[in-house]
């Protein structure tokens, strides 16, 4: 008889090391439970699911080559018992026993194993305030919820919703039923901008924007007190701490907590917040008990430090891990950098690494600066531009981190790709600089994106390049007194020049690029000259010139190009 | 007075030395000598000029706010003297002068240099036969061959081009005159394949088809004999060792070699080819002369050797390395790992490191699989396949190399760049296989391509996946008698099986994957089985619990996917 391996948990995690284990082990007996009947569904694609781009739930818990992954799909493709419905209530570490209630039955059950495997997933959180009980309030934690949304939406249920929680999986929710659905779509998040700690505020805005361009609202700094329901306990509304907004339906997206209190009550370590610790092989303090997915913690591998990082993507790779070493294949799940990306209608953004809030945070001796390059050679037809933002340690020049827009497709994924390889084999800017991404005309820039972030990175590090945020700009725009001897130096063409001259005065002037060597002598000595062009690339140039003259210069990080991605009340409207 | 730097090329490497080089010391005398008059110019955009994808040769050398790169523009906007027309004759290395012969009076110049950078390119290989003079024979060396190469197809002057060489090069113009322009063309190829030990044969195949399917015939392993020309000197035939070909417009295309004369007279190492010899700061064996561009002989990072990569992307990242050594910020170039992607019609081509013809033959223990995987969750609209190559070294685990083939758009260039990534950081696969590429549905499958690549890799290596290649199993479907103890097993859907069974009887017998544990004794045991599914992956799991019962078994590598991308006399069709 093979070893007897049970897992817990058959949605990401669980059903991976099931099915490698059975391909390194095909004698092994392998059962997996798991509390629910629909199991191996990518939770990933509710979002789409919902907005209807994936007509049927079927599709999520499909193979590509389109059989049903049920329990008949684990038996006899997969040689795997799976057993649903059951609820596992305990573990019996010296008997290895599993003890589960069958939610058919309400019968209690054993499994005995001689490994086990933890993959219990998360639960989300939910806020504690009043009304989150109402009908018409979801969680966006499983499948079930996900068909129920999207039957009330089919119905004509919905025509007002708030989602709360400007995180990731909020946005592509709030994209899903305000867009494709047309539902009056709001979000609140109570941190100052979306995508907290996980993007800086730059393009935390292009996001906010491009939601507000396709009529999704925004609410930052803003804190959910209670949500009201009606006399049949349908919710109607969200009360803030500054607005009362209707709704009849209310998507709660604030973040997932590790399932892991079968591993604490079965005496296993466990984190303050419940995550269960295992070690690089995915071991927990139980050799003889394995844990993947949402439920464990992870080393950030940037900072070298425990996180929690609920990811469908790490769930399988640590899946795959558990397996080979159960196998006595050993490897390694070392840790994570933290990769991110998303659709935001017709942008994608992303991130990895640290964000430069975050590396301060966590000690870091951090920087990060702006770049706005093009996905292709200028010349070619349909380029886009990229606007990116890397983040680097002053002292040890070590490269940090990356994120970014880009239009939809793949071109901004195929820097961020880049970036996140490179951080998971900790490089320095240096190196970063002479990476040989791919380049042809119809997909890169002779200097790629990345090679340029690492350049412009290494000349900030290097004191030649000296900022300013499009924020300090903006505030500056919108009220001079804070720095009265600041002007804005347009070094573009006169006409991309007049608009702003005409509008904001003798505070910006221009002379163009190509005229600065020749003509700097008009330029005020006694003013700190803020550079603007388009993407930075030349005031940086004109700012290296001035300087060796004596005047003082500031560049206006990523150039004017950013202000059409943001909101910005001063811009002046074309005419 | 600043430092004298002399500079002699003016296409990428020296402007790129130049610009940064006059950023970095303001005060330096930078006069860059060029023999042509049109410099800085895009010559990978060649082929898109050619083609008319580019409208007007002056988007090739103007910056992307559309200013002309020409004499002025470097001296006003960019402080840099730049001389054109001027042929660099020879350098005194002991009064540290460049003399130069001014090709419009005819007069020769001297400039005097503290330190002199080499950029003095390439030049297109020609080969030996006659008739390479004729008219309407061209190399694709400069803008002025492409802007006649142009006037000749608006000209409606071409109905029948010949291209000689299938590298890159040859095949993006190929694409460009017999695409856009309706060109009668064809490419002719001396060695066996297309893009020769760049990529392996079945991506070989995968372009050849896709050049056919429009139109552009290819002749591999065929040998040009010579060029035969009409009364009037116009280029009338290529006769080749098997054919005689009409054509009215020749391309030679068949690589590029180092200009380093200029420097072997001066006494300076030079490679036996003629590539200037130079250290990772980019130093000449003169301390005060320096070389950058397709005139040097940079490292093979994977391989550890001398290699020639004359690429545009990398005259930029070496031209920078140049500027801050002669500024006083040391860098270093530390070599190249060969990343290269390149457009045929709809779907996009590269690879990155070593091909496994090429690794075999550098002395790794080298070995290689297909995969095909999608470069988005199948439940997603618009997901396409991707098919890609992993090379490995079976020793010591080293990630070597990867390229493939993926749909038009930036989704292939996503993991080709990850991967050229981890190549310059030297990983192994196991490595490579926790690399956290982004994931979203819209971009990605939860285990990334390059993630799955990685581990189908350790699955050979660990001798669990057996493989016989696309041209294996084509030869013995067209010949049987090869391997009379072969069957093919077709584990997918019984309808996707039955035109095989029908058009090769016996040979060909089907069990879909999910009744393989049940009704296994229903295969013959002295059969070797070929097993056959879309991808591999499905092969692969059957391959592993077959080899419990004793049952021989190869899997097809990447499954019947390939042959919808490869010429495939045999497959059946569709009725």
């Amino acid at each position: 008889m093979g070893m007897k391996v049970v897992i817990i948990g058959a949605v990401a995690a669980g059903p991976k090391t099931a099915c490698r284990l059975k391909r390194l082990m095909p004698d092994a007996q392998i059962t997996m439970i798991d509390q629910d009947d629909i199991i191996s569904y990518g939770g990933c694609g509710i979002p789409y699911y919902v907005s209807g781009d994936v007509p049927d739930d079927s599709e999520l818990y499909s193979t590509n080559f389109h059989m049903i992954r049920d329990v008949n799909f684990f038996k006899n493709a997969k040689g795997v018992e799976l057993k649903t419905k059951r609820k596992a209530i305990g573990i019996d570490r010296k008997k290895k026993v599993v003890i589960a209630k069958n939610l058919e039955t309400g019968k209690e059950e054993e499994f005995p194993y001689d490994k086990l495997v933890l993959a219990t997933g998360s639960r989300p959180n939910v806020i504690p305030v009043k009304g989150v009980d109402l009908d018409g309030v979801f969680t966006i934690s499983n499948l079930h919820k996900a068909i129920e949304i999207r039957k009330r939406l089919t119905q004509g249920k919905v025509e007002k919703a708030v989602v709360i929680g400007g995180g990731a999986i909020g946005i592509e929710m709030a994209d899903a039923i305000g867009d494709l659905w047309g539902v009056e779509t709001k979000i609140v998040e109570f941190m100052p901008q979306l995508l907290p700690k996980v993007v800086n505020n730059t393009i935390s805005l292009m996001i906010q924007k491009k939601l507000e361009d396709h009529n999704i609202k925004v609410y930052t700094s803003e804190t959910v007190k209670s949500i009201e329901g009606d006399e049949n306990g349908h919710v109607k509304k969200v009360i803030t701490d500054k607005h009362e907004f209707d709704a009849d339906l209310v998507l709660l997206a604030t973040g997932v907590r590790p399932r892991g209190e079968l591993a604490k009550d079965a005496g296993l370590a466990v984190s303050s917040y419940g995550a269960i610790v295992v070690n690089q092989r995915m071991q927990t303090s139980d050799p003889d008990i394995y844990a993947a997915g949402d439920c464990v913690e992870v080393i950030n591998l940037i900072t070298g430090k425990k996180a929690y990082a609920p990811m469908g993507s790490l769930a399988n790779r640590q899946g795959r891990v558990v397996a080979n070493n159960i196998a006595g294949i050993p490897s390694v799940f070392d840790g994570v950098v933290g990769t991110f990306i998303t659709q935001v209608f017709d942008i994608s953004v992303g991130a990895t690494g640290l964000s430069v809030e975050l590396a301060q945070q966590e000690g870091f001796d951090a920087e990060s600066v702006m770049i706005v390059t093009l996905n292709k050679v200028h010349f070619m037809p349909e380029h886009a531009p990229l606007y990116v933002n890397i983040i680097v340690d002053k002292r040890t020049r070590r490269f940090l981190g990356f994120q970014g827009v880009g239009p939809m497709g793949d071109s901004f994924l195929a820097r961020l790709n880049a970036a996140a390889t490179a951080l998971k084999f900790k490089v320095t800017i240096d190196e970063l600089s002479t990476v040989e991404l791919a380049y042809a005309p119809p997909f890169a820039t002779p200097v790629d994106c990345l090679n340029v972030a690492a350049n412009v990175a290494e000349n900030l590090l290097n004191g030649m390049l000296k900022l300013i945020t499009p924020q300090e700009f903006s505030e500056w725009i919108e009220n001079p007194s804070l720095h009265e001897d600041w002007i804005a130096l347009d070094v573009r063409e006169e006409q991309s020049a007049k608009p702003f001259m005409e509008a904001f005065g003798p505070r910006w002037i221009c002379l163009r690029y190509d005229k600065i060597r020749s003509e700097y002598h008009k330029l005020p000595k006694d003013k700190t000259l803020i550079l603007v062009c388009s993407s930075g690339t030349r005031s940086y140039e004109v700012q290296l010139f001035l300087d060796t003259l004596g005047y003082k210069s500031l560049v206006l990080d990523g150039g004017m190009a950013v202000f059409n991605m943001i909101p910005c009340p001063w811009y002046p409207k074309k005419s």
